[in-house]
């Protein structure tokens, strides 16, 4: 999309050359021929380097921006980004895309839908009711039970086995709000990858990444009811007990172990072969691996036994 | 149904005209041609200004009915009322009703089913194993992800997404128990009205109400795994973060937040504008707006911080 | 499955005849055709007297077999079991099966997809979408709303109701992990029985037992979204409100009374006629019946509103 006609849909100008823009990203991994934008003051770090062609700013940080990259100044640029990325949002079927690749030896019942563009290894085992989207990818021996939906663009590894109705690549919880607190939708235009050999329970929940991708590492075993936000990653081998929620932009490493109903806030990161006891609430990023943890506040496990053996105490 | 129907279902005797009745309501809700019931003390004082035509009720309130209401005497009217319901719940699907009505340039999949007496307006897309029941109308430029299932009589407004799997309108959790400890089913003979501009997660759970509707308004945010009881209304804009839990009858003003993993009990009413921490509980109505809340039970979110730092003294 | 072939497939020995082994089993459960092992010393007084044919076990263990018992010594008994587990996993489909034997009355949507060996009693009401794998066996009377997903062998019984996207029988959360972390899938090669009258809720994970069953007993109801483990057994008409968790093998009795959000372990016990506040977390087993609990650690319901006013008071 030309930057002539980006700037015509947010209403602003723009200085330079009409280049052709080809997405949305951060200020981070945008690259020469994509556009971002800077919302937070988290992410003002990020500008002078930025490789992005163009950033959605206020008019106070355009002077921050490196000198080849082209300000589009607004008053609210994070609704300015979410009134954008509709733009860029692909179609959710495209019919002129080719007619499903199938390998060979697999099981898939005539009451499964895949989309064109889909393309489905060896071997795989796809059972009725099961939706594969435009361009997802499904990789050999995998089995998918009934109902469960991949959204276009996502990938599946080989070896996976993923149970009824569970979701993978539903939109992420994204949105800007105006002064009014009138919601504007974000379009996610990322995808989500699982590796191979991961187990996924039923009614479980994946959501796409709003750029870039929501990754689910080699041999993780997801439990029923999980709920993982977009432009999560989780590590190899860890293990998600059922109801676990991980919040948006979250980052566990391998071997993480979390216990029934814990959750984890956004935008932390979590140290590979960390353990959090039932219900445990992670709101702080955790840098020492192989510890063990429990409670909300998060505490050390032995803490948290403690800490209720006082509280039992102050009922005496 | 005659009221001589009815007596007969209840076992129960009734003096005055044998009238027809068409539904059960509320004590507040009964129209002059509906029968109520009372069954728990909080209602009592309802009685005396209902319009219903007759009130399933215990001897000793009888008395307390207007005189041209008819009192229908039972051991266990709450008992009687479930049993009742039975007869006023609509077919689940009805092939006498007309084929659906389809708006222009809808996109619709053929493994998608649409049941008889269901309306789509303009410019839908509805993907393959969606469910539409009887008389469910939904709104123009509004898409339904595979596998979304939306109950007979519900209605989803114009511009609105609802993600992969979600249900609207399965029964509420209503039912009557005896001294035995047996379970008899309240059917929900109500429904689900969401508004324009909302968007739903998937695997999101929205109960049709027991009477009348269950109600989601304009512009509401929901996230992935969210249950929402029967009879509940959710305020314009408000956001629910992943698997939040609303309990029956509440109600939520506009621009509520609640955090991931929040609920509320049954039968509250909260007050625009207020934030609720990831994992409050709510238990009370909560009067004033604008206030941000924490914990279980819940307390303001500065209270809850300063109340950790004690815990954690005491644990020194 | 030949013992030889057997114990090649788990690369070990063994002494006496090459008798046909038909399953795999508890040391407790286990029958003279079937296979046991041990590899949690809590399960090593049941050695003695088990009547497997065969039992995967350490070295240092064999020796407390009984004499007619054959030892099949492996480094790593629970990862040898799982390994074995594979090779007993029925096929998912079969089309060499009879063809679905539906009973009078039945209204089957076309769009549902009943597999080969299911059987189906009278007046059912199978909606659009939903899918009853091989040997399933639903009662008469019963309903399945659209989306639901009855796995393989599950058995519902008459006049039940199971809402929308509801999975019954996906695999429970089984695996052995070895020294380097990694996991391997234990195949759930039992199956789930809902006794008669049970009301299930939308978007709930009922997952299949190891061995044996998971049971849910007469006339319970249980709420959308709730989670329950393998070889789980909940008491005639207990009431699981939404978002409760029971973890794998725990058992209920009658008329136990879960709140929203509330969870059990796995392996505990809890006695008839229990009542759980909202959000309260059992970790041993109950053993008095007819009592009310809160919290996480549980306590009385009335120690838990007094620790609450304490702390109350704890923040003046």
């Amino acid at each position: 999309m030309k930057l002539s006609k980006i700037v015509s849909f947010l209403e602003c100008d723009f200085q330079g050359n009409d280049i052709e823009i080809v997405g949305i990203n951060t200020l981070k991994s945008a690259k020469e021929d994509e556009i971002s934008f800077v919302s937070n003051s988290k992410y003002v770090k990020y500008l002078e380097n930025t490789k992005a062609a163009a950033v959605i700013i206020s008019e106070n940080l355009a002077s921050k921006l490196p000198t080849d990259c082209i300000p589009l100044v607004t008053k609210n640029p994070y609704w300015s980004m979410a009134e954008l990325s509709k733009y860029f949002a692909p179609p959710i079927e495209d019919d002129t895309l080719a007619t499903p690749q199938i390998g060979k030896n697999c099981s898939i019942s005539p009451k499964a839908e895949i989309a064109n563009g889909a393309v489905i290894g060896e071997n795989c085992t796809i059972l009725a009711h099961v939706y594969i989207g435009a361009k997802a990818v499904i990789g050999h021996d995998t089995i998918l039970y009934p109902s469960v939906t991949i959204y276009r663009d996502c990938l599946v590894g080989n070896n996976c086995i993923i149970h009824a109705n569970t979701v993978v690549g539903s939109d992420g919880f994204g949105f800007a709000t105006n002064e009014k607190g009138e919601h504007k939708k974000i379009y996610q235009n990322g995808k989500v990858v699982i590796e191979d050999e991961v187990e996924i329970g039923s009614n479980v929940s994946i959501d796409r990444a709003v750029f870039g991708s929501t990754l689910i590492k080699k041999g993780t075993r997801i439990d029923n009811l999980v709920q993982i936000g977009h432009n999560c990653e989780i590590g190899e081998y860890s293990v998600l007990v059922s109801q676990v929620g991980i919040a948006g932009s979250s980052k566990l490493g391998r071997n993480v172990v979390m216990g029934g109903q814990s959750a984890t806030a956004g935008h932390i990161e979590i140290a590979p072969f960390s353990t959090f006891a039932a219900r445990s609430g992670i709101t702080n990023s955790i840098k020492e691996s192989g510890k063990t943890y429990a409670g909300f506040p998060l505490m050390g496990h032995r803490q948290w036994l403690k800490l209720q053996a006082k509280l039992a105490r102050l009922l005496k």
